[in-house]
């Protein structure tokens, strides 16, 4: 869900604005994405959002955002390419504002001027961004890694960071994703190799799967089988679209006849086959679980044919993935994953050597380590104060809202956060849910289900002439069948020992019904059920 | 939950009943353990457990299974300990009949005969077991590892399986855990190496996290604490009832002196304290977690202090795992941890060289992999069968249910599974829940809410006089909310559509309101909400 505001004077830039997808579908929730409460009180200052390129971690609350704040969004070809399309699920009051930059390009931002550095990463067209600041440069990294043979020739600007380290840089933003891993990164090259090596031994169809805007990865895999003389078939609506985007701006190059449609890769011997599909995380209605299960209309797998996870599993998608993987090796494949074959996949993200050379080269006066969980960020923080002994003023490792304020007297932590979170994105209506009242049902009625006590109050009699209790997702042994009907005498107890005027106010009674239930069943379950429970009342 | 029966003629013996636990508690299932249906039909003819050793995925079922089957349960003396302190949580009808048995020791089990074998695994006291049957014999392995220089020099009982081996083996069943890791394991006494480091460098207070069977672990942490004279607390439950059944046993031997109370440490110098504490795993309860949150009564990380995870992450755990560790980032603790230490654990499953070894040692006529994924039993299949080549006559990758028949004339799986799965054990009341229904409805509660229609209707007139929408969980977006009050019209077609007959049966009228309701919000919604609908139906 990467974001972050700078703000100076009256004006403010947005650099990224990501979605974060729950690895399960819990509680119906299918995307979370920042929310803009603090920005939305300082609309009109707003300048513009800048992207430093196309994965949705960074992209992907575009979208939510041009429904609330109409901002330019300023991005390479390709990025924009990809927010376009994610937009178009989308209806917007108006079409956005997207502008297109180039590494080296200047956008003049209120008193932020933003210069794009070109840098390597898993994708294509990404950005580093050099911002001119009243009181001097901040140098952002974005996602990156110091590819030295990158696939398409493009290899990282280090001559930008060097001046802008000659300029003397007052802070720098830099990568923490791979900030516990030593060493340097492998080339995007280097699974090359691997590849040749699978293509070579390979005697039927061939799959692999990768993310969607993996095109380095693509195109080597796309470049390995016109080698050998295989077609190509690409699964999966959201890789066949991305690498549509890449392909009209030439960033992957498919010679003519290569690619076929899905439907039309069956007609080709199975050693002629290679079939790029989507669901590299075993998402559950991705097209790799589906072929897995023998439930996909193109893609099928067969005795002998390969398999190959070229991605790395993301932590939390590992139980989803082995499942994919059972399923494949059931249908009688051969799989190449994981630590079974280790030339698969490059990381795009830097290890520590790579972040000291950035170090050394920017040598900022403040540093904050971004991109990562609070572990990196802090090994991150503590691998530049010691690259960078005294001649780094201060390391800062920032948690969401907190607010980082420099002035001609340093920098420093404000106390107070500002108000920063999750917008979380409802499955069935697409809409923000509420976060504490419905999530909070949710979360009950999942783990112990519902009660409805229907309760017919008489007025005059003072008590229930009619108590019947609905259940649903409830435990249904003998023991818990008793404990409802126990129950009954309960609510009868709620509603006599109830004064008239109680009676008379149904919230009241809704509520004294609800905990008095609830304290029986805690008193009565050794292991605490929580159901969640919804009164009607009814007068006789 | 590794369990599995062998039957021969009249006679029925099992090996293992473990538990499962689900990732998180979704669903309100802590427990999965196996459903003994095709057993409780021959219930005379179970002639007795055996147990290869007491990590719970073997022994955590036994209590659940002696709750239906009313059998004698054989294993070493530390397995048992652990299977008494499991029950000592049930109430059963009668005190379990738990058979001490070691090495070498021979049961008669009907037509069996088991003979156990010393192996050794992660945790103390294992067994391989050699079964004679009236065709031959059986080696089943348990789950092991070739440790070469184990911590309590009790060394893997080569002997045994080559004698077996000589004597001429029907089948071999063996652990696949980590068929797909080559080479070989490293053996436990490497961690003793790392832990050196560790507690060479350290300053202040250090903390361990194991699993609580992790016997050997605990016992090179305790040397190694002797030896930089700091005193140990053992926190966790579970930890601590371990250790204590281990040193009874004296398979876990502590220097009177050196394990204080957990209340008693903080009465040390920093650099005077070990803790041992469960939670390798980010339970969410677990001592640890509470730990990092600042929460633990008296466990507390402080500022330069070292907390290793000295543990496997188990895959699915990794998401709460990194949570606990940023957590404890937060502290200011310094934490070592998966690849950042390598040293730090050495798994108890034998690698693929192990493998070949146990293969050609035993020589076995027919092969079953057991203990893993299906990717790494058939991976174990494949090994097998490459490195016995035309002497291994054939290798079955079996799947829960299957049936594998030997008679004389040869083996083969039968063409029809017996029942059997899991049975799920319900968060609130411990007792078994209905799979089909509660967890479905469980399911769509969980992800959409539910909503209650309360319909009033009046015979006379042929329609509904009140219609009142509960909801709970549901979206309160306005778009939802008008898309309820639509309802209202659709839910009084539903009635006023109906003939007189079928609105004077209350059951079919609640199924029809909630086949139109759900058609209705289905057309309604563009990505189908699906909230489960109870409806309450009342005469006017």
């Amino acid at each position: 869900m990467n974001m972050m505001a700078l703000e100076s004077g009256d004006d403010i830039v947005l650099i990224d604005s990501g979605i974060l997808f729950p690895s399960d579908e819990h509680y119906g929730i299918n995307a979370i994405v920042p929310d803009l409460t603090y920005l939305l009180s300082k609309k009109d200052r707003v300048r513009g959002l800048v992207l430093t390129h196309a994965h949705l971690d960074h992209i992907g609350g575009v979208p939510f955002l041009l429904e609330q704040l109409d901002v330019p969004v300023y991005g390479t070809a390709f990025t924009l390419g990809m927010v376009r399309k994610q937009a178009s699920e989308f209806t917007l009051l108006k079409p956005p504002n997207l502008v297109t930059i180039k590494p080296g390009d200047e956008i003049s931002l209120g008193c932020f001027t933003v210069e794009g550095i070109h840098v390597t990463h898993s994708t294509v067209q990404c950005l580093a961004l050099a911002i001119s600041t009243p009181l001097g440069y901040l140098l952002h990294t974005g996602d990156f890694k110091i590819d030295q043979s990158p696939v398409d020739g493009r290899v990282f600007d280090f001559e930008s960071f060097a001046e802008f380290g000659r300029r003397g840089v007052l802070m720098l933003l830099s990568d923490s994703t791979n900030a516990d891993v030593p060493g340097y990164s492998a080339s995007e090259q280097t699974v090359g190799s691997a590849l040749d090596h699978i293509f070579s031994q390979a005697e039927k169809a061939l799959f692999f799967t990768c993310f969607s805007s993996a095109i380095h990865r693509v195109q080597q895999i796309v470049d390995r089988a016109v080698q050998h003389r295989r077609k190509v078939a690409l699964v999966g609506r959201s890789l066949a679209t991305t690498c549509e985007i890449a392909s009209n701006l030439r960033l992957l190059k498919i010679p003519a006849g290569t690619v076929v449609q899905p439907t039309d890769l069956e007609s080709y011997p199975s050693h002629d086959r290679v079939t790029i599909i989507a669901g590299s995380q075993g998402e559950p209605r991705s097209s790799l679980t589906r072929a897995a299960q023998g439930q996909h209309n193109t893609a099928k797998v067969e005795e002998g044919d390969i398999v190959a996870f070229s991605a790395k599993m993301i932590p939390g998608n590992e139980r989803s993935i082995y499942r994919v993987i059972d399923n494949l090796y059931r249908s009688g494949a051969e799989v190449l994953y994981g630590d079974t074959c280790p030339g698969l996949h490059a990381s795009g993200h830097p290890c520590r050597e790579e972040l000291k050379l950035i170090l050394n080269l920017v040598r900022p006066r403040y540093f904050v380590p971004i991109h990562g969980d609070y572990r990196l960020l802090s090994q991150h923080k503590a691998l530049a104060t010691k690259v960078r002994g005294s001649d780094l003023q201060e390391a800062f490792v920032i948690e969401n809202g907190c607010v980082l304020q420099i002035d001609e007297f340093g920098a420093r932590v404000l106390p107070d956060k500002v108000p920063v979170g999750r917008r979380l994105i409802d499955t069935g209506t697409r809409s923000q849910i509420d976060r504490d009242g419905a999530m909070r049902d949710r979360r009950s009625m999942s783990e112990f289900g519902v009660l409805v006590p229907v309760v017919t109050i008489d007025e005059r009699k003072g008590k229930a002439v009619e108590i019947e209790i609905l259940d649903r997702g409830f435990d249904v042994s003998a023991s818990s069948r008793a404990m409802l009907s126990g129950a009954e005498a309960v609510i009868q107890d709620s509603v006599r020992l109830s004064t008239k005027a109680e009676r008379r106010d149904p919230a009241l009674m809704e509520k004294k019904i609800q905990n008095d239930f609830r304290r029986y069943l805690s008193r009565k379950s050794s292991r605490q059920t929580r159901p969640l429970i919804v009164p009607v009342l009814l007068e006789a």
